[in-house]
């Protein structure tokens, strides 16, 4: 069973300053939970409908009802886990880089760091005003993904300025990416998901590229910034 | 202000089974509800808490209460649209088509569309199971772009069938899509975000191509499915 003040831990880390001040995050489903497992990521307890736990590891069975109560989602999955967030690494400067300039929605960011991961993209860093990722949401975006994923908050103006990369953002304005032979090795700026990327990392890009549009209409909204990267990404390492 | 009466048809909107008896969908948010009527969607009613509203037009006045009252998000944006859902359009056989073979979330099947659209693809073919796209979530995901995709719901063998464009489907274990020269015309179809292409789809592919993974570990989920036809749809249109 859940305690109060069990209840009352796991619905504070809704929260990114409780999460901060604990240091632990909330994962759920077997699926997500596992991946994080198997990456090395610990464990700090579980709750869990199913059988098979083990209460020396703080494995706790609970009933649908108790569950559907320290549930992030709508409808609970079979298990809630709390997980100690990892320590952060040193940034590396001498790697591909996906850098995020406030995105905002944890569904874009849960996408964009498993898109690293597949593309074996070993560092994301976000600026400070980037959603949280360890936000529940973005957890069950990333599949588990997170913890093979080196993420990094910092202030983007720094990382940028001491970085021998070139730092190319994708723009709506920018070459045709398809017409463009990319670095082996870059910095890409992927930008807020209304108002792109800030004038003041703008202004310390060495490219800007575009995905050119089809069709005859020409009034789409740019793309999804998580679709962007995935595209971008694609084109990094299909060379 | 929303009448009781309003209020019931607005929420039974939420259900698919009341949008098709009714023909009616809903659209929430200035920018989406602005491109749909760009695209020349019929509205049929518009709620919202600004001004300069034409009530001879069926555009009412509400309160904030009242808008969260019919809205469907947790918190509601300044405006509420009912329209018409537009009349099925026949199939077309022999054009590029994306085709869905089963895709249950709403987020990825608006990404799918607004990806639809910017590469100028004109067709979208959904399995009867797919999630219907005027689902309220899909389409604020599509940022109005669905009036600019033509979307049916039909049996996927028939249609397959009936092609005589090649059948390429997305797969884990196809060919290199780097390594393939895509032709000019196709029918690109996306599985289920868990299973994949169903069995009985499979065998009526004529080609399998997989999105290479990158990176020494080599244990990622697949990609997500809106992030693998952002890259399949660019390398289509790349050449």
């Amino acid at each position: 069973m859940v305690s109060k003040s069990q209840i009352k831990l796991l619905t504070s880390l809704q929260q990114k300053k409780y999460r901060n001040k604990l240091g632990l995050f909330i994962a759920e489903g077997p699926k997500v939970i596992k991946e994080l497992l198997t990456s090395g990521v610990d464990l700090d307890s579980l709750f869990s409908t199913e059988k098979n736990l083990n209460p020396a590891k703080n494995e706790f069975l609970v009933s649908e009802k108790e569950l559907q109560k320290i549930s992030f989602f709508k409808t609970a999955n079979t298990s809630v886990a709390l997980f100690k967030i990892p320590p952060a690494k040193p940034l590396l400067k001498d790697c591909t880089t996906v850098v995020l300039d406030s995105i905002r929605d944890p569904g874009n960011l849960g996408t964009i760091i498993r898109l690293c991961d597949w593309f074996g993209i070993n560092q994301l860093v976000c600026s400070e005003d980037t959603v949280d990722c360890y936000n529940p949401k973005v957890i069950q975006a990333t599949m588990g993904s997170i913890a093979r994923v080196q993420i990094n908050y910092t202030d983007l103006t720094n990382f940028i300025k001491e970085s021998k990369l070139p730092i190319y953002g994708a723009s709506l304005s920018g070459e045709n990416i398809y017409k463009h032979t990319l670095p082996e090795k870059v910095i890409l700026v992927m930008g807020n998901e209304a108002n792109g990327i800030s004038s003041e990392i703008n202004s310390l890009l060495t490219n800007r590229i575009t995905i050119p549009q089809f069709g005859e209409q020409q009034d789409t909204e740019s793309l999804n910034v998580a679709s962007a990267t995935a595209i971008l990404l694609s084109e990094l390492m299909r060379n």
